[in-house]
């Protein structure tokens, strides 16, 4: 099987398999999709226009046995942002392309009129469908009914309302195997992207999730076999993660005073207990829900949840930067509030980080009260339906900081700032200001070295040594985002040194290279740096690698700390 | 008199008369607000934060028998673009202000709480007072109250609650010699930045207007007489304007295609005439208005008007950019209706450039339809009522594109266009991309050279030349904007070689000084250097000077252009 672009001309309707060019043969999930914008999209163009394209890829290891590899990456051009963009996502349909011999399907062009369409990927080849019964549809429904039409084992790759709608806080999302539409490449407004090209939904089926072709099969297996291990060997890894699932955080970033407390204001919340990863296993468990869960087939950390609402529907997953957005950071304490808030999220197709992040802005102009649960779903409800207060929250955090003249909005590059305070965890600060990402906490997760004591200690109040952690963990991110695996493999690979030359040794089983772990590095410097240079082609300039200024101005309790790392540091991030 | 800066620090209240540095002494206008604001304010600060600053200043000529000399700038970091910005108007402040030898009063700081404030400045001093019972009411009704408490001949700048809600499109006003409260300093969100410092308005009480020191009066008013002369023997300045103002424009620009209809879709009005300055004139003089009428005491060419609206209220004025907005723009050929929109803007205290091209988006994005005056008049009802839906509107053009997922935005730099289509008029393309002001036709009005054929002819349909003209307009609009001079001056200065000479023999007569008139386009050079180097430490790039992408994507008819200056052109604007 020869690996192949599937590219869909949205403008003419033209769908085409091309052979993939030399230079893209070696990249895969982040590098990929980050390379083919940069050399495809004009970076000043209108990222709801016809310059832009969407790019989707599986990573270099999706659909082999490598564990914890299905990831799905997506990128474009960030209509949230104005930058490149790649937001990825567990769920099935990663493994299923990979299968496919998919490296990437290309969504370009735009077309002229208002008729939907769906994109059909099968053995046999791809086609465009008429989607205009799937228009308006939640992404649970539209999910279900493909499941329903093309079979239970395709995965469905949707868009809600909001990305029809256009909306910016638009994510786009695929399935878990179970069928539950919830595995979201959330931030940045892909999914708007996605509406833009009036694709609403890509079903890709495929007979087999782990036959992806593999060189050197006997090597790969025993790679793969001792990358499990040291997975399964780490404490974050093989045991905390598995337990409470992502939400254990709460209780820690909460005890580190970093919890994002109404709208950015307070560093811990009195409630968090009531929020936290432990307490949802008991109340999941207890309701028939699931405390563990894959969010792709093969993930051996099971840091997902399924959590049964007493509406009678599930929520699954409520990961941690969820429960945070929609609890801590609202001054809601009550885990079905904010699963509630998370389901309808997934189903209107909105990013939840981004949502939670708005509706804290909304509380602070005083729209809604803070702590007021019902209020919340009440104007989260609005979206659907596209009225002004709908579109406002649709639109993102920053541009509800605008309409409403909030000067304390918590968000970079136009793109809000997730669960962890850059004040009280400073190297996450880092990463938000700089990363080309905009505000995004998986782009260098500082939270290892600053708070889990993970591939060594950096005091999280202080400025020193930020820069360095950020930069390193900003490095590994990009390599790692390009094979596939979830990024929760590095707690375990920043800890063993046996984590990355294994990484390194399935991929050349796989492909038949002699990469380095070196060449993994250095992959992952070449991704920021182009990266880097469609954001300055995009305009971007130093100016946009900042912190909002009131986290220098307010010191957050209660360790009564400002984001205080120089401005000329922050300009030394991407000097490598 | 020693003219003396008037400091207002909002965080605590003080209020101080300053000695002028003597690099600020021969500044005045947008030369002194720009210099300013570049050395005081940090360029990458919030606009509606405590670093930012509002800096008013009457121009060097204003206060004196200068004909039309009495414009007032306003400047600071535009929360509305996050550039630097100077907004200049007429009224009866700049005058006063120079009669009281207050060369520029400079806000600063950002008050905790929640409590308003008056400033009043008279010959005696200047104080800050409480103004709580100020706070929610419009425009007109603060310029009554204030009037009737401090006197009927006092200058009252103000904001409405659109500036008390930190809108982005929210501008300062002042008021005429009758009191009407409508003269905007309008564009870029300076309302905001006035209400991010709780300052309600601001009473200018001064017994004389025109009486401004002069080191040389005899020598002044023979300049100055001089220069009244230039102006009354231009057919623009001495005739066109002075018969039906500045909405003599309409026929004029829809005769030459480029007046922007139905969201900068078409050239051309079918209900143009219904809306001109030639009807405009008729109506308002059969209801007992005025077809011509003074901005400000002392003006020659008397462009404004005063149209009595059906229900009895007085618009004062109808200008040509408000009558293209809610007109052409909006498919509206109702001059009552084009009135309302234009009363409830000046009330509320919202740009009408602005509002009519964010109206615009929202027809375009169908929550109004095209054409429809009485939804567009509910729709701006909403503003002051603080709704979602007036929320959107008060932030602007660009705002609502991003909430609507609308791409077709006529807007740059975050700022609306104005009545000018960039395809047919290209000269005015390069001055809206380019300017650091954001879209302005003010800042380089190419519309001269392109279609009045004032100070030579370049085919606005054509790429050539262009960017030259766009230059020395840009250059020579720098220098007037500091003089407190009426831009429309330009009109004469361009066709008559003795029209700059006399406007620096007027200075120098002034202020002793002994200038040249390249000193004065070395002044205005300068000035655009340091406010283009503020833009850039604000974030700014050569991408911030383009067009939005369907300017060169959708041919405007009739003439069926689309905009084609070069790139690599346009960043030649600023070469001198």
């Amino acid at each position: 099987m020869v690996s192949k672009f599937l590219r869909v001309n949205t403008t003419t309707g033209e769908v085409k398999f091309e052979e993939v060019p030399e230079k893209y043969l070696a990249l895969g999930g982040r590098a990929l999709t980050s390379q083919l914008v940069f050399d495809e999209v004009p970076p000043t163009c209108d990222p709801l226009g016809p310059y832009n394209k969407l790019v989707i890829a599986p990573g270099l290891l999706s659909g082999t046995n490598a564990p914890s590899s299905g990831r799905l990456s997506v990128g474009g051009k960030s209509p949230l942002t104005g930058g490149i963009k790649e937001a990825n996502a567990g769920g099935i349909a990663s493994q299923k392309l990979a299968n496919l011999g998919i490296k990437a399907i290309i969504l370009e062009g735009k077309p002229a009129g208002s008729d939907w369409y769906l994109l059909k990927v099968t053995p046999a080849g791809a086609e465009l469908l008429p989607a205009n019964d799937l228009a308006g549809k939640g992404t649970y429904e539209v999910t279900a009914v493909c499941r329903e039409r093309y079979g239970n084992k395709v995965a469905v790759i949707t868009i809600g309302p909001a990305g029809e709608m256009l909306m910016l806080a638009a994510g786009v999302t695929n399935n878990d195997s179970e069928g539950n539409s919830s595995r979201y490449a959330g931030r940045g407004g892909l999914g708007a992207v996605m509406g833009s090209k009036k694709i609403k939904a890509i079903v890709v089926d495929s007979p087999t999730t782990f036959d992806a072709p593999v060189k050197e099969p006997e090597r790969f297996k025993a790679a793969a076999r001792k990358f499990t291990q040291i997975l399964q060997n780490h404490p974050v890894t093989g045991q905390g993660l598995p337990s409470y699932g992502t939400n254990v955080l709460m209780n820690i970033i909460n005890e580190a005073g970093a919890l994002p407390t109404r709208n950015f204001r307070f560093g811990r919340f009195d409630k968090a207990s009531e929020v936290s990863g432990e307490k949802l296993a008991e109340v999941a468990v207890a309701r028939g829900g699931k405390a563990t869960h894959t969010c792709h087939p093969g993930c051996v950390m099971r840091c997902s949840n399924v959590y049964p609402m007493p509406d009678g529907k599930v929520c699954a997953p409520i990961e941690y930067e969820t429960a945070w957005s929609f609890g801590p950071n609202l001054e809601i304490g009550d885990l079905d509030v904010i699963a509630k808030l998370n389901y309808i999220c997934n189903d209107v197709g909105l990013d939840t980080i981004e949502t939670g992040c708005t509706l804290g802005v909304l509380m602070e102009a005083g729209v809604i009260p803070f702590g007021d649960g019902e209020a919340a779903i009440k104007a989260l409800e609005e979206v659907a339906k596209g009225t002004p207060l709908g579109r406002i929250i649709g639109s993102g955090s920053a541009n509800a900081g605008r309409v409403y003249g909030v000067t304390r909005v918590p968000a970079v590059k136009g793109q809000g700032i997730p669960a962890y305070d850059p004040r009280a965890c400073k190297g996450n600060g880092v990463t938000y200001a700089t990363t080309p990402m905009g505000a995004d906490h998986t782009a260098g997760y500082a939270v290892t070295a600053n708070i889990l004591k993970v591939g060594g200690y950096v005091d999280p109040l202080k400025p020193e040594s930020q820069v360095e952690l950020s930069r390193n963990l900003q490095i590994a991110t990009a390599a790692v985002d390009s094979t596939g695996l979830c990024l929760f493999v590095a707690f375990a690979v920043l800890d063993n040194p046996e984590g990355l030359p294994t990484i390194v040794e399935m991929i050349n089983a796989q492909y038949g290279l002699n990469l380095t772990p070196d060449d993994a590095l250095n992959l992952g410097k070449q991704v920021l740096k182009l990266e880097r240079e469609f954001n300055f082609k995009a305009g971007f300039t130093s100016a946009d690698d900042r912190l909002p200024e009131f986290f220098s101005l307010e010191e957050l309790p209660p360790h009564n700390v400002v984001f205080d790392v120089k401005e000329e540091e922050l300009d030394q991030v991407f000097n490598f």
